[in-house]
C-alpha cells in the first residue's frame, strides 16, 4: 500500500490530515497524477463553514480541492497520448459514460456524476478530492499542459473552464460588448474568456473598488463599474458607451441580476453563471419584451478545458513581457500542503485572497 | 372624404363611436382593407381600465382594435399579390424600414414600430385601431387568407402569431414534450401551435377547470392540470409521465414561472410569452446548474403571421369534421359593431369570454 | 454452447448458413435479443455483388443483417429498463465511449465505431450482423417497441432513422417545402419523416413511375416528378408552385444533385443522405450565390432511434385505417430465415422489392 | 448642375472617361460622398474583359468601382449620425427595404439588390459605380471610419466584408483550425478576419510562392502550403499537424474544392467564398460520410461592413507599428484618377499586384 497523505474535510468547521490509502491503476486509460497545485475554491470554504451546497449536503468525510495540476506518474495499458512525467491539468468531475447527458454532449448534466469535493448526493463513498498526493483519473480527464504553461496556472484551468464554457454557451464572439457582473476569481477569467474570444469591449462590475482595480490591471477590462458609488444602470450605459449586447452574471446576487437584464441590449444574451442561495427577483417583462435570451451555465463540458489551456498558452505564447493578461497576479496566497488548514482558515476569514494555491504534499 | 366608423377610447373608462376620415393610398404598396371581424384582446381592456401598460401610455384618444381581419377594397400602384375582394388578416404592427431591428430580421424589436391600438411613446399621433371600417396597410403586413379560412379565423391569426412566434424562438419540434402555463386565449393558441409543430405531449396548467377543459375538447393538449387542486410540481412531474423538455410560460404569474423553472428537463427550453406587472421570483440557481435556456418573445415577427395562416390552412384543409383542433370553439362571443361598447364591457366584466369578436361596421 | 444459426457472407457471391456460438452477457448493461424480423439494406447486396464499399472491404466471413427487431431473452445485471419479452428495434452500431465524437454528441462519427454487417477497417474481427438467432447489444441501442408498433415495423426502425437523423440535421420543420430525390426505402422514409416534421409540400422525384406511384399510395407525399419524363428543373419548379426551401437528396446521382442545386430557394437548406461511387459535378457558385447550407448526413445519432419509434407510434396510435401513412405497404417481401439465400438473391435480382424482410431463425 | 467626372466601360476592351451629372439628395437619408481612394477587383476585370459574370451581362455603359471609401460632402435632412466630413467606408450594394430577404435579415440575397458596378438583370439602367467624384448612398449603407483607419484601408473595407461575412456564417472562432484556398485579396483578408475571430492555427494553400510568402509576411497565417509543389492533401494534414476543423475556399478551382473536403476533420465546417466558371468535381459521399457543413457565402449583409472595419480599428489601436496584421502591405499600387485606365490594364495585365488603389478625381 502506498501512503496517500490527504486534506479530509470530517464535518463542519474540522479539517484534519489523514493517511490514505493511494489509487491504483484499474480501468486500461487509468492515469495517476502526483498532484502539485491545488487551488482554493469558494466552494470548499462554503462546505467547510455551512456542510452544505443546495442538494449537496457532507454527512461523511471527504478529501478536499477540485482545482489541481500535477504530474502523470503512472499510465494504465489503454493510456493513448499521456506519459510518465507529462504536466497535466485534472478535471474533477467524471459522469457516466452511459447517460444519455453524456450520450448528446452534455456531459456536465450528467446525473451520475462524481465530482472530486463534492459530496454524493447518493448511497456510496463521496468521490475524492485532489488535495492529495496521487489522484486518479481516466486519460480524456486530463489535459497535457504546454511548456508556456505552468503547473500553478494549470490549478487555475477549473476555474477558467468556468468562463469558458459560460462564454461557449454564449457565443461570445469577436466585436462583442460584454458586461461581467462580479469581480472574484471566475468573474475575472470568465472577462478573461470574454476578451480572449474578442470582445470589443469589457465592463466589470463589482462594489468593491480594489476588485476592479485588480481586472484593471490584469488586463481583461476595457471598463470598471462599482455599483454602489457609480450610479444606477443608465449611468452604466452612460459610462460603457452603450448597452452591453452581452451579459455575464458571475455573482447569482439579486441586484446584479436585475440590473443585467436592465443594461442588456434588445436581442442581446444573459449568461448565468454565479449561483443563488434563492429566488432573485427578475424583470421577465422587461426580458421578454427585449427578446433577450438567457443561458444557464453549469460547470464546463467536452472541450473547455483543452480551450482553457489554449488560453493560458496563447496569452503566454510570446513570453511573460508581451503577455496579454497577467494571470499569475491572480494567484495571491501561496502554501505548502503542511500549511494546508492555514490557508483554508484565511480564505474563510476573508483576507482578500483572489487566488490561493496549496502545494502537493511531498 | 369617405366616412370611416371608428371605435375611439378616449381615456380611462371611456370608449365612443366616432365618425373619422378614411385613410387614402399615399404609398404604391398601400393597400385599403374594410374590416370584417376584429377581436378583443387583454391588452384592449388593460388600456380601457387602466390607460396604460408598462411605458404605453394613453394620453390622447386612440382607435382601438389590432386582432383583425377583412377584405382588400383598394390597392395601389405598387402592390404585387392582392387584388380587391381579397380577405386578408392584418398585422397590427408595421416597423421602419431602416431600423437595424428590421434590417437584421427582428422587426418586431424595432423602437420604431408603430402598432395599432397601441399609444406611441413618442410626441406624434397614436398609430390607428383596426376598429373602423377602413383601415390602411402596406401589402407585405396582410396575408391573404385561403379558402379554407374563414374571416373569424383570420381575426385569430393575430393571437395565434404569437404563439407560433413563440414556438420559432424556442424551437419546438416534433416529439417534445411541452408544458404551457396559461390557458387563455394566447395559451390555448399557443399549445395549439407546440402540438401542430409535432409535440408527443401538451400538457396545459391554469387554475380554472373549465379553461382546463376548453384545451381538452378543442384537441390542443394531452393532459392538463389545475395547479390549485392537483398538487405541487412533482405531481405534475409524476401526471405527466416526466419533465417536459420545453414551457411556454403564458401568464407572467409569479408562481407559474417558479413553477416552469421547477419541471423543465435538464438541458430543456424556457418561453416566456406572457407579461408580468411586477418582477418575478426566479430560481436562478436550479436555472443554471440544469443548463437551461429562456427565450424571451415578443409579439411576432417574420414570417409568422403567414405561419399562423397555415396552421388554420392545414388544419381545416380536410374539412372541418376532420379538423385535428377546434379553434371555431374559442369565438364564444359575438357582437355587431354598433353593440362594440357593450362586447368590451362585457369582456371587462371578466365574463368567462375567450374570444369575442365584434363586425365592422357596414 | 448455445447454437446461433446465423447467415453468413463468406465472400463475394458466395452466403452460406453456419451454426455460430451464442453471445453471452459479458458487460453489466448487456442484453440478449431473440432476433425476429430482419430487412435487406442495399448495402447488404452491395457487399454480397462487390465485396466492398469504400473503405470497408470484405476480408474474412461476415454475419449478415443490420435492420432487426426482436424480443429480449436476457438482461444483464446492470439493465435498468428492459425486460425480458420486451420487443425491441436493434441499433446495429456501437461506438466507443471513449472517443471525442461520442464524447461530444455525435457518435455516428466515432472512428471505433463497430456497426454490424460491416467489414471492419481494423485487425479485428467483423462485426457481428443481427441474421442470426441471438444478438447481444447494449441497453441503451435497443429501443422498446410499444404496443402500436409490430415488430415487422420495428425491423424498418433502422431506414427510418436515417431519414430522421437527416431531417435533424437539416432541421425540417412545420411549413417546410421539401424535395426528396430518390424514391427507394431511404427516400420514402425520408419523405415520412419530413411529412411527420410538419413540412407543408413534399415532391418526391425518381425515374421510376411505380416507385413515384408507391410514394403517393403510401401518402408520404404532395407531388411526384419522374425526372427522365417530366421535364428540367425549371418545369419541377413550375409544377412543385415554388422553390422548396429544403432539399433531402437520397441518391447520391449526379444529375440529382446538380437538380437539388438548381431547385433549392435561396438561403434554403441541402441535405446529402445518398452515397455516390464517385465525386458529382456540384454548382458550386449557383450554390454559394444562393447561400445554401449543405449538410453531409450520416447514419443516425442521440435520439434517431427512439424518434424513429415515436414516428410509428404516432403513425398508428388511432389504429390501421387512420393512420396517415401506411409504412407496411413499403414491405414487398417476406421470406422465413431458411430461405434467407432465395431472398437475398431476389434483391439481387432487382425484382423491385421495395423492403424484403427474413424472419429469424426458429 | 454639378460635374462628376467617372470612369465608365462602355463596353468589352473600352474603358473612358465621362463627366456625367452628379447625384443630388432626394430622399432624406440621402448622403452625398465625394470618393477618394477605390480598389480594383478581379471582378472589374472580369467585365472588362469578357462583358459578363454568370447571369450579369454588360448590355449598356457602367461606371466602373465598388470597393471605395471618401469624405461626406452633403447629407439629406434625415440623416442621424454621419456629418460633412466625416470619412466613410461605402457599401456598394443598396438591396429593397422591401424585400423577403431584406427583412428576414439576409439582404445580400435580396432580388431586387442594386450593386455599383454590377449590370442590372433587369430593364433599367445600371447601377452606378464608385469611380466618380460624387456617389449617392443611404445613410446605413456608409459606415463612418474611425482615426485609425486610414480612406486607404478603408477602400478595402469591401474585401474585407467578404471574408467577416464568410466566418461569420461558418461560426469561426477561438481555437479553431482553418484553412484557406486561394492567396489573391479575398483569400488574404478571409485568412486575416479568421485570426482576428480567434482562430489557433490558419493555413493558406495557394500554387504561387510569392503569394504564399506574402500571407506570411502580413501575419495572417501560421503555416502555408504549396499545392503544386509541397504534395499531396495528406502532406498537408502532416505539415499543419492534423485536419483543419474549418475550411475557407476562397478561389473556386476545382483541385481546391476536392483537397478542402479531404483535409477537413469530421464534423467540420466548408464555407464556399470563392466562385467557378463551372460545376466542380465534389466528393459528396466523403462529405456526407464525416457530416461535413457547406455553407455558401455571398457578398455581406447585416453588421459585416462595421466589423470589418472594426477589424481595421482593433488592428491599429496601438499604432501600426504594434499592428499584428500589416493590411498596408496588400496595397502594392496606387495610381491618380487619371491613370485610372492605365491601372485597369496594369492589373489586367496579371502584373502581380495584391491591391491597386485609385485617387478619386480632384
Amino acid at each position: 500500500m502506498v501512503a496517500n497523505p490527504s486534506l479530509v474535510l470530517k464535518k463542519i468547521d474540522e479539517i484534519v490530515f489523514e493517511n490514505q490509502e493511494a489509487p491504483t491503476i484499474t480501468e486500461p486509460t487509468d492515469v495517476i497524477v502526483q498532484v502539485k497545485k491545488t487551488g482554493i475554491c469558494g466552494s470548499d470554504i462554503h462546505f467547510y463553514q455551512h456542510g452544505k451546497i443546495g442538494n449537496y449536503i457532507l454527512t461523511k468525510p471527504m478529501v478536499l480541492g477540485h482545482e489541481s495540476a500535477g504530474v502523470v506518474t503512472e499510465v494504465g495499458p489503454g493510456v493513448k497520448y499521456l506519459r510518465v512525467g507529462d504536466n497535466v491539468a485534472i478535471e474533477p468531475g467524471v459522469p457516466s459514460r452511459f447517460s444519455d447527458a453524456y450520450k448528446s454532449g452534455r456531459y456536465n448534466l450528467c446525473p451520475h456524476m462524481r465530482f472530486a469535493a463534492t459530496p454524493s448526493t447518493k448511497d456510496e463513498p463521496n468521490p475524492p478530492g485532489t488535495l492529495c498526493k496521487y489522484f486518479k483519473s481516466p486519460e480524456d480527464f486530463l489535459v497535457k499542459l504546454p511548456d508556456h504553461v505552468s503547473l500553478e496556472l494549470g490549478a487555475m484551468v477549473e476555474p477558467l473552464s468556468v468562463g469558458v464554457h459560460a462564454c461557449k454557451i454564449g457565443k461570445v464572439k469577436f466585436g462583442d460588448t460584454v458586461a461581467v457582473f462580479g469581480a472574484g476569481p471566475v468573474g475575472l477569467l470568465t472577462a478573461a474568456t470574454a476578451k480572449t474570444f474578442g470582445a470589443a469591449k469589457v465592463i466589470i462590475i463589482d462594489v468593491f473598488d480594489n476588485k476592479l482595480q485588480m481586472a484593471k490591471d490584469i488586463g481583461v477590462v476595457t471598463h470598471t463599474f462599482n455599483s454602489k458609488t457609480d450610479g444606477d444602470y443608465n449611468d452604466l450605459i452612460k459610462h460603457f458607451g452603450g448597452q452591453p449586447n452581452v451579459v455575464l452574471e458571475c455573482t447569482g446576487a439579486d441586484p446584479c441580476v436585475g440590473m443585467g437584464v436592465n443594461i442588456c441590449a434588445p436581442g442581446g444574451t444573459f449568461i448565468q453563471v454565479g449561483n443563488a442561495a434563492a429566488p432573485v427577483k427578475f424583470p421577465i417583462t422587461q426580458f421578454a419584451m427585449k427578446e433577450l435570451t438567457l443561458y444557464g451555465s453549469f460547470r464546463y463540458g467536452f472541450g473547455d478545458y483543452q480551450d482553457a489551456v489554449n488560453i493560458f498558452d496563447a496569452n503566454y505564447k510570446n513570453g511573460k513581457d508581451k503577455a496579454p493578461i497577467d494571470f499569475e497576479r491572480l494567484i495571491t496566497h501561496r502554501f505548502k500542503f503542511d500549511d494546508a488548514i492555514k490557508a483554508y482558515d484565511l480564505v474563510r476569514s476573508g483576507c482578500g485572497a483572489v487566488k490561493c494555491l496549496i502545494d502537493g504534499p511531498e
